[in-house]
């Protein structure tokens, strides 16, 4: 191995996470699907679409290939949108090196198979689960990039792996925190960006700090209940990759989650705000997957209940928070 | 007993709940300290110094003697400034019915003997744990009184004083939910305090929503450390009396602690903020008091200790600040 970092996906954490790698003294190869961002990123050194303040350091080297940039490497992160690892993966694996260690930084379930994306990961490669970690925590990319002081968490069920990604994502700006609890890091970031878009509507609705307290409060209290199910550490909800994710989600009016949440709210259709945004926010498909795998595991997930039957069976968000409210403000 | 409620203490919370009780079907009594503002409710029906848009629902009698509202009340809710409680109650004690329950809307620690105000109730008013029952959540008052939907905690080691008080204050908006630890409540809603003076003097510094995040997170941690020692149940502080009017209060701009670490991190003094604001924050008496709880429970709190450096022994909040995250940022 070369001892390379290959970054395969350069949207705005991929790039974040790049720089920060970079940052931290490893030499990156950072993968665009997109020809057009590949030759921007070389040519001058920016990804405008996602990251207009940052110039790329000069340890990054972009590339549109993504063959060229697995090979060698080892430590591999994985940042395309989540519905995508599997195809993307499958494509990829004959190049990977056999003791590279995979990197996700991706926060969704899989629609389908309502799989986290560690899962997708070990299925899709062959690999042990001591050979997946998982990046999550409150880490807007922009703030990142501005240098913002941030703190993370690197969970895998293998400390020694933990450790040396650790190592490798340590800056005077970005401390990262081991953690062996993959399972709750990983619902953590997936089941926030559901809340977020919650935080989002009910925002646009005029809903003030008191209720949208409780709507965090009660998010994270069912995000907690599905890891519990599924195996987790409650404790892991009280900590940056719970609590804190959600806060920084639901706390910067320009979070991606929060402000599709907010076009909704205003009574935009699905189209019109992915039309408005650019984009479909993570959540949009998470909370399918999410309440499937709730369903699954007879876990009470409102929040979760009502976002998915406003993104995806054209309910009314106004008549969709009118019914969380009533429910969430009833004696449990 | 006549059946009414007092409320004594009318600053805008005092006032926010009368309305609460009025709304719920209940008659109030609501005292102010001063003459003028008492005067002011009863002559226009407005408290408008503290809560300008609100008209006193007919429920609501004002007066400026204590002694006419504690009179025959079966409910006596206090709501003065935490560090004037025992001064306060020692005079009202003789006008209480042997009967009443006692309710604490304060959020704050004695300073001297770190007492938390359930404790300086029962010790000044001599009655038993259970005549006691403490409110807390993210409450803000001008939203309470606007009809937003909000949640609280009415917590009572007797679960039956509890379900009274809940009957009393359940509204259209406003939920009360009953829980047994009085210890877990009361330091959320006292801690809070000094989190939000952090979280104040951060944004005014400029750190962004992952840094802020981070400080939420790690303040909530803190407190359930010290919470944990003094005896509370660990997942209090995940709820609507911990984290939520923790995110509540972090959250709104015209939230009052916030809004007064706003003032010291852009460099005003104490007295400064003091002036700018019209009153000093309940974090700032609270951080020396929870500071010395803490010490004597050996529990470490990095952010109050911090608070109370800046608040009384004239740090500049920007070394504070900087001190905190390079320890905030640390491994743990």
């Amino acid at each position: 191995m070369s001892g390379h970092v290959a970054v395969l996906g350069a949207g705005s954490w991929g790039t974040a996470f790049a720089k920060i790698l970079a940052d931290a003294g490893r030499d990156v190869t950072l993968w665009a699907r997109r020809e057009a961002v590949a030759a921007s990123m070389k040519a001058e050194r920016r990804n405008p679409e996602y990251l207009p303040g940052l110039v790329l350091p000069d340890r990054v080297t972009a590339t549109g290939d993504a063959q060229e940039a697995i090979t060698g490497a080892e430590v591999v992160v994985l940042a395309v949108p989540s519905q995508t690892l599997r195809g993307n993966l499958t494509g990829w694996i004959p190049h990977l090196h056999p003791d590279a260690t995979l990197v996700s930084l991706m926060k969704g379930i899989e629609l389908g198979t309502t799989k986290r994306m560690s899962e997708v990961v070990m299925e899709t490669a062959r690999v042990p689960a001591d050979r997946v970690v998982v990046v999550s925590g409150p880490n807007l990319a922009p703030e990142v990039v501005a240098e913002q002081p941030a703190a993370t968490v690197v969970a895998c069920t293998d400390v020694d792996r933990a450790t040396l990604v650790q190592r490798a994502i340590t800056t005077s700006y970005f401390r990262p925190y081991t953690n062996d609890d993959v399972i709750g890091c990983e619902l953590g970031g997936a089941v926030k960006n559901v809340i977020a878009l919650a935080y989002g509507i009910a925002t646009a609705m005029g809903f003030g700090h008191n209720t949208r307290a409780m709507l965090v409060t009660r998010g994270l209290a069912e995000t907690a209940r599905l890891g519990v199910a599924l195996g987790a550490d409650p404790l892991t909800f009280a900590g940056l990759a719970g609590m804190g994710d959600l806060v920084a989600s639901c706390s910067s009016p320009s979070a991606r989650n929060r402000t599709f949440g907010e076009h909704l709210g205003r009574g935009a259709t699905l189209e019109e705000a992915r039309i408005a945004t650019r984009q479909t926010a993570e959540g949009v498909k998470s909370a399918l997957a999410i309440r499937d795998l709730a369903r699954a595991h007879e876990v009470e997930m409102p929040i979760t209940e009502q976002v998915e039957l406003v993104c995806h069976e054209g309910v009314d968000p106004r008549r969709a928070v009118a019914a969380l409210m009533s429910r969430t403000t009833k004696p449990e």
